[in-house]
């Protein structure tokens, strides 16, 4: 139990943001960490104890690396889930365990362990290829408009579409796949439920994304959530029970929809830190990568609610720039009150790609949500010319 | 003035725990750096881009250090003015400026900047020999009881005494010193400053250093201190002042004692981070390791005003532990609510050295307190036995 300044080792797999961003709190426990990724140039090399170029996919290595290690996280799902129940095996502690990536990997297992635990989620069929959903849709065993999802290898937006007509098909993969009713939500809501080996468990507060009117993304993360608070309570209640019937260790964050009944739906869950819970660097008592850590080794949870009210803008590549990134106007941005970028050190950018992003913190949530759209407004992330 | 995810190159000498803070704030920027230090177990040797071993009292090396990067900062005094002021004639931005530290090392120097510049600052003569002030004492041109500091090398209170009489003087070294009078003051406050280039000036509130009732050692320190608004404002306008005396870029942390009927004495300066700004990592909207890198690079300065009150507690080695360290309650600290330990990374402790540090923060100060009292008696820094 001795994490501190000792020869105790933490694994973690992958090497990207949200590894370096846990590396700043592994950083001030002074806990020894290994981090192993395909990239040579991933923003966790620096800050790391130890860094290893490997495919996470591969089970030797993710063996290899795990065998060396004391406890084992991750920061991107996909890892070899065979090689993490064969270390568990070995009596290594995995955390969140094999058996939870297994369920979440593969969206149709995920969809059916909403169902199999009596967790409310979107009706859903799964099919094993795309003949299957078309032959269903024929037969009017299902029907447009509906989300298609493939069952794995989706991430930030990517192997998810709405399907409204026989044409939008046309260029879905043939994967293995969900088709999801399409509910027509309030809200999105998020809850980042931490939970630890002695069955410690914390919730946050409930987050919304406000979505752009017209371009259907996600454009603010806004905690807490300005919703009712009933809702919010049930919303928290649910995050808890998806959070034991996965009886996971480490962080679970649980997506959900707030139908137009304030019903509340699961959608999906991550079984470590998230996007959603950005805004906790700045604006809560213990930071989503801090919880973390204390989860996975065992260690009290820390206060999970905030100090200031949080709005979190995603820093992504403009459309029409590729090359090496530059911040424009982030100076302004930094003049803002309560402004904090954080810069996840790709040097290249493209299209969409995730560079950073902007917590916005405020006593009062309304000014910082109007400080967050003058941010939006006024960065961009472009390429040298 | 493009820092981010950029080519360009800040270099830091020390790597000690302010350097390690400092880094989370360069990597949440992106921003690449040089860091040298004599140990090759400096804290900051990971999450800095590139390490160097080597003496910071080395003209050589730190002219050659800096000949290599494009901005220089420190984190620690004890460096090489004159390769400082050679790297500026060639051009190179050193922040703060050379001309500061010279101004600041040589605690006689110190103190005539401040007579100099009708800055308060309690009486004081300077003697270039120990014979000299003997002489002094002896003539009656000085008396007892009084504060000796050495003229250079002090350090977390090495290089001070007091002096009640003959026999006090005795241990005391042969160097160049000052004598100051002793202030029976009512609290000892201090004020960190932030400056840029542009001339943009920022001060964080008034902080409070509560002393242990008999070890007279500093046990807490507290923001905002506990202190009437009009004295605060007195010191923190005392502190602008002393600031645009000094015209450095970057932070100066200006201690101060508060006498009995409220005036306002400078004690000393340092320009850098400073322990009296630790607490600001939780407590404050721009915490003082991300407000001296905007400071240093000419970046608007960040909200100085804090989220919630914040109480600090130094994590000191133990008396009678000597060896590899160990965080004995460090769990049981970690469940009270709003404390975060900072561990530096030092993996030997010895009796009195600095190990960490402790923040609590809450909305109610006086809480904070109580709860820093409770973190103080439980956790002990020992050493395995």
């Amino acid at each position: 139990m001795n994490y501190f300044s000792s020869s105790f080792k933490l694994g973690i797999l992958g090497g990207g943001q949200l590894g370096k961003m846990m590396l700043y709190d592994t950083r001030k426990y002074d806990i020894q960490t290994y981090v192993i990724d395909p990239n040579p140039e991933a923003p966790c090399k620096i800050a790391c104890d130890h860094f290893e170029e490997g495919d996470l996919m591969d089970y030797d290595k993710v063996l290899q690396f795990g065998r060396n290690v004391d406890v084992i996280t991750f920061e991107i799902e996909g890892v070899n889930v065979d090689a993490l129940e064969q270390l568990e095996k070995e009596g290594k502690n995995v955390y969140p365990q094999a058996a939870v990536l297994r369920k979440i990997q593969d969206k149709g297992i995920q969809k059916h362990f909403y169902s199999d635990h009596n967790i409310p989620t979107s009706p859903f069929k799964v099919y094993k290829e795309k003949d299957d959903l078309t032959e269903a849709l024929v037969r009017k065993e299902w029907e447009y408009p509906f989300v298609w999802k493939s069952c794995t290898g989706g991430y930030d937006g990517k192997g998810v579409s709405i399907i409204r007509d026989e044409e939008d098909l046309i260029p879905v993969a043939d994967t293995p796949c969900i088709a999801e009713k399409m509910i027509p939500f309030k809200n999105e809501l998020a809850v980042i439920v931490a939970r630890n080996p002695s069955g410690e468990v914390k919730t946050y507060p409930v987050v919304e994304m406000e979505f752009h009117p017209e371009a259907n993304q996600v454009e603010y993360v806004i905690c807490p959530a300005r919703i009712d608070s009933a809702v919010a309570k049930k919303a928290r209640e649910l995050a808890v029970k998806v959070s034991e019937a996965f009886q996971h260790v480490g962080l679970l964050a649980v997506e959900m929809f707030q139908t137009q009944d304030d019903e509340i739906l699961v959608n999906e869950v991550a079984p470590r830190p998230h996007n959603s819970g950005h805004y906790s660097i700045e604006a809560s008592y213990t930071n989503q990568f801090e919880q973390h850590i204390r989860a996975i080794l065992d260690l009290p949870l820390g206060e999970t609610e905030s100090k200031v009210g949080g709005v979190m803008v995603n820093l992504v590549g403009e459309e029409g720039y590729e090359g090496q990134v530059k911040y424009q106007n982030i100076d302004k941005i930094m003049q803002m009150p309560g402004v904090t970028p954080h810069i996840y050190g790709k040097k290249q950018t493209r299209p969409f790609r995730k560079m950073g992003h902007v917590t916005i913190v405020n006593k009062d949530l309304n000014e910082a949500r109007k400080i967050a759209e003058a941010v939006k407004k006024e960065i961009k992330v472009v390429s040298e010319k």
